[in-house]
Formats: structure tokens, sequence, C-alpha cells
């Protein structure tokens, strides 16, 4: 578990991320993992199972019919993919597993990675759909078909799995792809200089050469990162090869998988949301593992374009299902918002791993934006049901469903929850970062030394943190707290004596280095006042209106809690709600309420369109926070409220 | 041309349409007919030629191969209804070479006349599709195949043809193909109790009823409207008698074309809106002809429904693509609204049929509505570009094209503006109504004598209207003069003295009933102030939006005008525009200009949210009648614009 040696030495610290063991999430977070830990892990293995997914697997069974028909181009059918789909639910059962002993689960995860195991060929090759459904093509379409996306899932759960559990079986098969892999490709004569079509091998190589200590894996994760997008352009040579004409592509151009140039010099969000934000993740691991400032620098264009233009309130993004992903400057449609779950989960892995360039809390605001809005929306407040798109308006149609045929969002939303404590601290020599405030308990490896922290808190609901340290003996580190760039009044102490916040902060951290000894305490209030949010002016979808915001959290209405029509409602100024704990709603929420104004409809007499304006009457309205949205009865739901 | 004998005493007048020959157009409609007459008709002609349609309907060249596949169902492909093309495309260059002499498009015409006549069976029977195409399966889907639409187009076309041109051949060609149709269809033993699933025919029957004094088609023309909905369902049937699944229905009910009740039972708008439209054109003209009142009871409910939820401010209709016609009760999305150009185009017949049962402007103010709105944008000012979907907002990728697969709307509008001069007048025994004003001259049959009426006015830019009457001997007669519903100030005065325009009006018609004379004169004076409208607050889409208005006409804003986010603008109380006629502009217009406020973007500093409102500037606007968009430069384009 402990860092891994400098390839080269940095121009500055690496703040890596703990490992789900290291940190004991109770509060809010914690009755989010229970919910993934008590229902999604076995939801998502036995809608893998019902899907058909051991049948393509398990060597020892006949090869199975095709479950899920090709595309209409021919190339692609979702069950291309099922690997992932296998490697994420290995992932979060990994992390529910530890949290709670489920010795039945644990027990079919490792039939399942028996079969991998069985499956693997000699040379180290894994892929179910290509040595069972498609033999003899592996390597021919790594544009269109998923294969190193596959690779790279597995092994991400293999590292989990081996976390949690200390089992290393799926670690050493996948270790053992991981090296046929960097046979495959590189640089040197021979080999392909090939990537995935979809991102996800990078930021899972990294994690494999943390969990190793193998270099080479962090070395193939740059080289892909870097090889991304130059010519001659592999996707096109790959086309050739196999006889088709790259000009062909289904999306037209490479945009969508983010090669349509190297990544150094690209400057905007574009293509497949997923695709870019793993792309991203695994560019800022490599920025963060080898002090490579120049990737920094792209990733930092990257995500002010992102921040600026092409981010919902909610913390999703990729606002059309046509590309699944980013199209305009400023185009944010409500109603018809893909904010596919799996898009947002994917922002708070990129966010976190800016931070392990150091503390900032633009990225981390970011990064907890997505987890308690957007991302978490996908998943139903008991974790049995889900959502793949997450629109900031609905009319009552978009209601969560049990599965998907192309099921990449139940596991990814909960290997996310379920390994949230990693995205709550970041750890470095000397040096302790607190991105999240949950109550927790947290072991951090600072190198020199093991740092605990409690955090006693509230938190979303209450803006009051007490943190207190224990180390074996008194230790020289910082610690990094942050203070969310939403937060207008802020205070800190230490053992009871004020910090001068503002001295002591810098980019978003009030940073705190000390001696600290067992039993030192920290106290930091965060204001979380009621906000109003306006967009900027060229967001046609939101001009007049307001989103309502408490702390981390978005609200929206619900129409089983206002029964009228939401876009007749005209929210008043901030100061009119008033914020109030109701223990007993969607497990427990801090709701707003007001007096709104309405329009009224009763003098309209049959009229569609007339030239008085309408009248207007008084009504109350509450708000929920937008990720609890759908737990009710299915109704109009509403983001983008019409202010002032 | 004379009316047609009474089937039996109807309760009420009965104001036919002039034919086109009775009316001379000359202002505003003038110049459109004229771009039609100059270039539209013969563009008709060659797209439809270039389409390959001759090649199916000329039975002396060789069978062709399919040129358009048919959809996934494999039941339907757009050739099917090529007739109906070429029938639309008929009627418009009938009306064309009447205007306008045209020899070469009149030989054309001619001898795609003589293909059909060819074509036609010993039996009457002539499909072009059913009997080239796919012979032996004539009447086994009249749900999906259009078979009966593609005759009544025809059967349009020929009177249309016959009223220009005085030339009989199609007349008497679709009179025998309709008297195959009666044999056939109908309630006797041995008859199919039938109706086509797109309706069309029905309208068809009551004018070659008219044209020919013939009543039967007028009773079969009652007997599809009455039949349509009838248990056991003849599409039920029909799908059983072919071997398919009634329940295997693309559209998964009868809504889809109106066929889920008996008529007189419905009272929802539903389904495709241009079918709708037809089968309630339909029901008009049998509802006047028959004087049927329980079918009015019906058609006032439908109209009721249509104008009181799902009519675009525009006049357009249909907002879903999905079948291409209505959804939810208020549900008018701006962007994406469908608002196929042949829905307005069948609002506007419709409208017209129901003011055969007597005057009331409630039904004329929506066909002017759909006339100069939602209609018209469906064409170039020129006359040589289309648009499909008339969208009330665009970010300036919707751009009018040259022809379409399903190429149903440019002979549609095409037609339509050709004939405007019936859309004016409506005449009975004894009586003349005026529903719209426009320069220009008419004769008018009321039975007993022929009436001239030359109105002499700048309408629309301009609400004086003088209008002169011409009789060959003093005659008593009713005019009735519509007052618009829209219009807040009008006065009116016959040979200069005033008439108590309260008193005269009924149904927003001022009816002045007097022994007329040659050379009398009536001068109304409408009031066209500039006017906002709001949509009723259930209009989820257009809160907070008001339209601007002037007379007849819906405004908008266009990029090219108007130089900034369309969205960004928010515009001041109507007494604040300016009307000014502009010559130059889109072929003469009158313009409307106001200072707007518009949020700034200058302070935004890379934030895409922040909880300070946006600052305002002023900046000047301009607004064009929504009719001409896109006739300039490709740009953003707003009809609902933030108001107050």
């Amino acid at each position: 578990m402990s860092a891994l040696p400098s390839v080269d030495e940095a121009p500055r610290a690496r703040f890596r991320p703990p490992a789900v063991p290291q940190v004991e999430v109770r509060g809010f977070w914690g009755s989010r993992v229970d919910a993934v830990a008590d229902k999604t892990a076995d939801i998502l293995y036995q809608r893998c199972v019902e899907a058909g997914m051991l049948d393509q697997i398990d060597p020892d069974r006949p090869v199975p019919a095709l479950r899920i028909p090709f595309h209409p181009n021919g190339t692609v059918t979702m069950q291309m993919f099922w690997d992932s789909d296998l490697g994420k639910t290995i992932e979060t059962a990994a992390y529910c597993v530890y949290r709670k002993p489920n010795p039945a689960l644990e027990a079919k995860i490792d039939a399942v990675i028996d079969m991998f195991e069985k499956l693997q060929q000699e040379d180290g090759y894994l892929s179910s759909w290509y040595q069972r459904m498609e033999p003899g093509k592996r390597w021919t379409n790594l544009r269109d078909c998923h294969e190193l996306y596959c690779a790279g899932h597995l092994i991400e759960g293999a590292v989990a799995y081996y976390q949690a559990t200390g089992k290393r079986k799926l670690l050493d098969v996948m270790s053992r792809y991981a090296d046929h892999i960097g046979t495959v490709f590189g640089p040197n004569p021979g080999q392909r200089k090939g990537y995935c079509g979809h991102e996800e091998l990078e930021l899972a190589l990294v994690k494999l050469a943390r969990v190793t200590g193998n270099h080479k894996y962090m070395d193939l994760a740059k080289y892909m990162v870097d090889q991304r997008g130059q010519q001659p352009h592999y996707f096109d040579e790959e086309a050739k090869a196999r006889g088709a004409d790259p000009a062909d592509y289904h999306f037209k151009n490479y945009e969508y998988n983010q090669a349509h140039k190297p990544v150094r010099e690209q400057d905007k969000v574009v293509g497949h949301a997923v695709r870019a934000m793993y792309l991203y993740a695994g560019m800022a691991d490599v920025a963060t593992e080898y002090g490579d400032d120049d990737l920094k620098k792209a990733l930092d264009r990257l995500w002010d374009d992102l921040n600026s233009k092409r981010l919902y309130v909610t913390g999703g993004l990729g606002p059309s299902a046509d590309n699944e992903g980013f199209t305009s400057d400023y185009d944010l449609p409500n109603e018809t918002a893909y904010a596919e779950t799996c898009a947002a989960v994917g922002l708070a892995f990129w966010a976190n791993r800016m931070l392990g360039m150091g503390p900032n809390t633009r990225y981390a605001d970011a990064m907890e934006l997505s987890l308690y809005n957007g991302s978490i929306s996908g998943l139903s407040l008991d974790g049995s049901l889900f959502f793949y798109e997450n629109p900031l308006e609905s009319r009552g149609g978009h209601n969560r469903w049990k599965w998907h045929r192309c099921p990449c969002c139940p596991p990814n939303i909960g290997r996310m929850v379920a390994s949230i404590g990693t995205y709550m601290y970041g750890q470095a020599e000397g040096e302790v970062a607190v991105h999240l405030y949950c109550d927790s308990t947290a072991t951090l490896d600072i190198g020199s030394a093991e740092v605990k922290l409690t955090q006693d808190t509230r938190y979303p609901w209450d803006g009051a943190i007490g943190i207190t340290v224990d180390v074996a003996k008194p230790t020289r580190f910082a610690l990094n707290l942050r203070i969310p760039g939403w937060c207008r009044k802020a205070t800190l102490s230490v053992n009871g004596a004020p910090v001068d916040l503002k001295a002591a902060t810098e980019d978003g951290y009030a940073r705190i280095e000390r001696e600290w000894k067992a039993g030192d305490t920290v106290q930091l209030d965060l204001d979380l006042a009621v906000e109003q949010l306006h967009a900027h002016p060229e967001v046609r979808q939101d001009v007049g209106r307001v989103t309502l915001k408490r702390g981390p959290l978005v609200y929206c209405l619900e129409g089983i809690d206002n029964p009228l029509s939401l876009n007749r409602l005209r929210v008043p100024a901030p100061s009119s709600f008033t914020a109030n704990f109701e223990p007993g709603l969607l497990e427990g929420v801090v709701t707003l309420a007001a007096e709104a104004e309405a329009d009224a409809t009763g003098d309209w007499n049959g009229d569609l369109y007339r030239t008085a304006a309408p009248k207007t009457e008084t009504v109350p309205i509450k708000a929920v926070p937008y990720y609890a949205w759908d737990n009710r009865e299915p109704g109009e739901m509403l983001v983008w409220l019409r202010g002032g």
C-alpha cells in the first residue's frame, strides 16, 4: 500500500489516494455505501449472470449464441464489453465485502475470477469476446471494440479485490495480461503503436503500477497517452489493415474518442463524455507521477473548457445522446440532457487525479459537485435501481430502471460510491489533504508515519466539522483542509485557537504545518447558506432561471412536493428560503422551503394565447436534493427554476 | 362552377369557396402567388421527374427498380405515394398556368395526365404503385399504404386542372376511378367497409361532387367519414386478412390515424397532424353539405381542443417528429417543433371549411394565422426552397432544402399559395363573406347573381381596406366582413356613412345586408397595433416569454439583424416598438424595432455559474415576420422572447 518510488524526482508532492480499506466511512456517505453493500453489489452480480455474461466467460461452458445483436453497422455489440461490466462488478463487490462480510458474494466473485484465470491464454491474452465469440480477430479494431478498455476494468477490479481481500489471483492474472499488452503495444520495432478507442486502460495501468510497484505499467500508460492522436493515425492504419475505409467511420472524426490530435495539443473537451473523462484521468495520473508540467498545462486548458462552457450545474456532463457526449459551447439542454451517470463518475475520477498534483479547490469543488449530485443521482436511495441519463428537467416520464442493455452505469456508480473514502483524502510525503468532509476515520500514509484522522460531522446537512488527529508519536506534517469555493464564510481553529484562514489558505486549502500529536483537534465551520446560481447568459436554456444550492448540494423541485406545473413557479430571493432537516424524508435530507409566485391558470377561459400577462398567485414550495429525486411517486422535476 | 344543388335542405347557408379563376390576387399574396408561378411550379415538376416518378407512372416504360427503400418494418416506402406528389404538382401547375400562361409546363402536365389515362385499368382502378410495383396487392393495406390518399390528391389535381384550363381528361379519369372506388367501398353487401389510413379522399370527393354536380361522390365521402373507427375495426380485419397481427401495428393504436373511435365521438386532436387536419376538413365539408349539426358539434369540440391546448402561436401544429403529430396537452416545444408545413396548410383547409357553415372569425382567425405564418414559412420568398419542419427557435442549423425524400410539403404549400384566392371569400345564396383582406378582385356567385368585389389595400402592412362593389344591376345580398379577433379597434363605413360595428357584428363578422349597386364602396380600417402574446402558463416552454405580433403576422428575431445570442435579450413593452415598412428588405416587410435589455457576458471571467445575477446592457433589436425567416444568411431565430 506504500507509495510507489518515484520514476524520477517530481517538482511537487504527489498526492495519492488512500486505498478503500484505509478509510472507514460513516454519516452521509456511510449510508450510501451501505446501500451499495446491502443491495447493489448482489444485484450487479445477479444481473450480469441473468444477462448471460458467465456463459461467455466460462471456458467450461459451450460457446453461447449472440445475445445482443450487432449495431446496424455490423461492427459492434454491447456484448463485446461484458468483461468490463464484470470488472466493475468485481470492483464493487471488493469494496463491499471489505465493508460488510458477504461470504456468498465473495464465493461467487471467486468463481468468476477462476473462470477468467482458466480462460486466460498461455501468452497472457484475456478477452471473453475475442477468445470465444470472435476468435482470430483480436487487435483488429481497437477503435470500436473496447478490447483494451475491458482489460482496464478487469485490472481495476483486480487491484480492488486484492486490496480488499488480500487475494492475488486476479491481480496476477491481470498482471500477466498487462505484461502481454506491454509486449504487443509500444514504441519498439514490431510493436503496435495503438491505444484503445475507449480510454480506460491508462488509468488502470497506473493503479496496477502503484499496487505492484512495477514501473513498466506506468510507462505503458504514458506511452498510450502520448501516442493518442499521433500521425500516421493508428485507427486509420488499423482500418486499412482490416480492409475497411477509415472514412467510413460512423462518428466521422476522431474527436469522438479524443484521438483527433495528440493529447498535449488538445484544448477543447470533445466527443464521448465518459471516454474524455477517463482519458483526462489517466493523463492526470501520468502528469502526477512523471511531474509532467506540459501535460498538466493541457489538462488545465481542458479543465477550463469543461468548467467554463460545458458542465451542468449538477456536475453532469455530455448533453447529447447522439454521441453520448459534448456538443457546442454553452449547449446545456435540461430535459434532454444525456448527462450519463458514468460521465459524472468520470469527472470525479479526473478531478480526484488533478488533486494528485497538489491541493486546489477548483478540482475538489468539481469533484464534490459531481459526487453529491450528478453521480449519485444515478442510484436509487435503496441501491436497487439506476439512471443512465440524468436530466435536469423531467415531465415525469424519466424513471429509474432495473438494468440496461449497455449496463455500464450500475457498476460504475456502485464502485464509485463503495470507494468514496479514496476521494476524501490525499496522502503525500509529509502531507495530508482533506478534500471532502464526512463523518469518517482515515488511516493515512505520509511516508515517514501513519496518521489517523477522525472526522466528526453531519456534513453536508450541517457545516460544523470536528477533526481529531491520532499519531503514534508527535509528527510534523502539513494538514491541508479544503475551504470549498462555494463557501462564503468559514472559521477554523486548532486545539481551540483560531487560525487566520486568509493567511493560511492557498488554492482554497488551509495549510496547517506543525508537529501534530495524538488528540489534537481541528474545528472547521463552513457556512451553508441557501444560494441561487445563475448560468452564464450564453446558456440559452437557463436564462432568467436560477438553481437552488446549499453547500455541495444542488436542489430540485419534484411534483410530489409541489403539485402544479413546475415551470409556472417563480422563486423568491435565496434569503426567503428556510432549510429544514426532515429525518423521515428520503432517508433524511435538508429541504428548502419558501413561498413562491405561480402564474395562475384560472382566468384563461380556454385561451392558449392572450395579450394580458398571466396573473400570479402565491404557493408554498419545497425543494429536495437533486440526487434524491425520483425515489418516490413519478412526477415532474425541475432544477432550473424561474428566478427573480 | 355553380353551387351544387342541396341533397336536402340544410338548416343554414352553405358558404362554398370560389374556384381559383374567380379571384384575381394582387398585393401581398399576389407576389407570393407569382413566386410559385414563376418558380415553384416548374421546380415541383422537375424534382418529381428527377425523383423518378414518371418511370413509375408511365406504362410505356419498363417497370423501374425501387428507388426509396422500404422502412425497416418492410411495409411502407415513400415511393408508394408518388401519385399524390404528382397530384399536388398538377394542382399547383393548374393554378399557376391559369395565373401566368406557361405552355411548356402545361404541355408537360398534359403528358403526365396522358400517362395516368393510359395507366388506368378497364375497371377504373389507378395506382402506379399497385399496378406497377406491387401488382396483386391492391386494397390489402389501407392502414399504411396511402392508396386512397393518392386517389384523393389526383382528384384534387383533376378538379383544379379542369377549373383552370377547361381540360377534362384527368377529371374524367378520376371520376371513373371514383366510380370504381364507390363500387368497392360502401355499406352494401359485398362492399369493403374501409377508408384510408391517411385521410384525404374525403375532402377530394366533396370537391369532385361540387365540380361535377354528382351527389354520389359526396355520399361516399360521408360514408368514409362515418365508417372511420367503427367496430369491427376495418384495419384489424384487413391486417388479419393479409396474415398480419393487428397488434403489431407500428404506431400501437389507431389514434395515429384518427381511427381509434367513430369521428362523432372524438374530442381530442390526436395522432399524425396532417391526417387529422385532412379528416377534419373532410368532416367540415360533409357537415356543411348535409347540414349535419351533430358532426359540427364534434368538429367544434376538436377545434376547441386544438386551439386551447396544441396550436403553436404561428399556426403550426404537431410538435413531435416521432408520430409527425400531437403529444400531450400544452406540449409545444419550440426548437424541436415538428410543425410540418403540410399540417399548417391542413389547418387552413380545415378552418376554411368550418367557414362553410357560416362566417365566424374564430375559424377565420386560425386560418389567417396559419396562412400568414406557419404555412408560408415553408416556402422561400423566391419560391425555390422548402421547409418540412417549422420550428419556433433555431440555433442556425435549420435551413431550407431543395427537396425531400418525402416531398409532401413542397407541392402542398405550392398549391395552397397558388389557390389563396379561394380562402379569401365564401359565397352562398344571397351571401358573400370576406374572410381575408388582400388587394384583389373577386367574381362571386351568390346564386341569383354575380357580385364583383374589388379590394384596395396594402394589408397586412396597413389596416386600411377599401372595397368596391360591382353588380350588373342593384342586388340585395349580405356582405359579411370579418373583424379579426386580434383587432382591438376597427371602423367601418358604407359609401362614407359610418356603420355601428358593434350592432352589425356577430361571430366577428360585420353583416351588411342591403341592396348593393355598382360603385358602392366600403371602407374598413383595422388597427394594426404591435402586440405581445403570452402563452397559457401550462406551456412550460414559453413561461416568462412573449411573442411579437402585428395584425396577422407573428414576428421573430433573426441573428442577422440581432448579432448576439437571442435568448440573452429581454424585450420591452409593446408600446416601445416602432413599426417600419422596409421596402428593400425581404421583398418588403414591416419590421418592428425597439431597445431591449441583454444579459451581459463581459464580467463573467470564465465562470459558468455564479450567485450574482447577470448585469444587463441596452441593445437595439429588430424583428421580422416569421414567415420570412431563413431567407438570408443562416443564423439564430427566436419567436418566444423573454418578456416583461
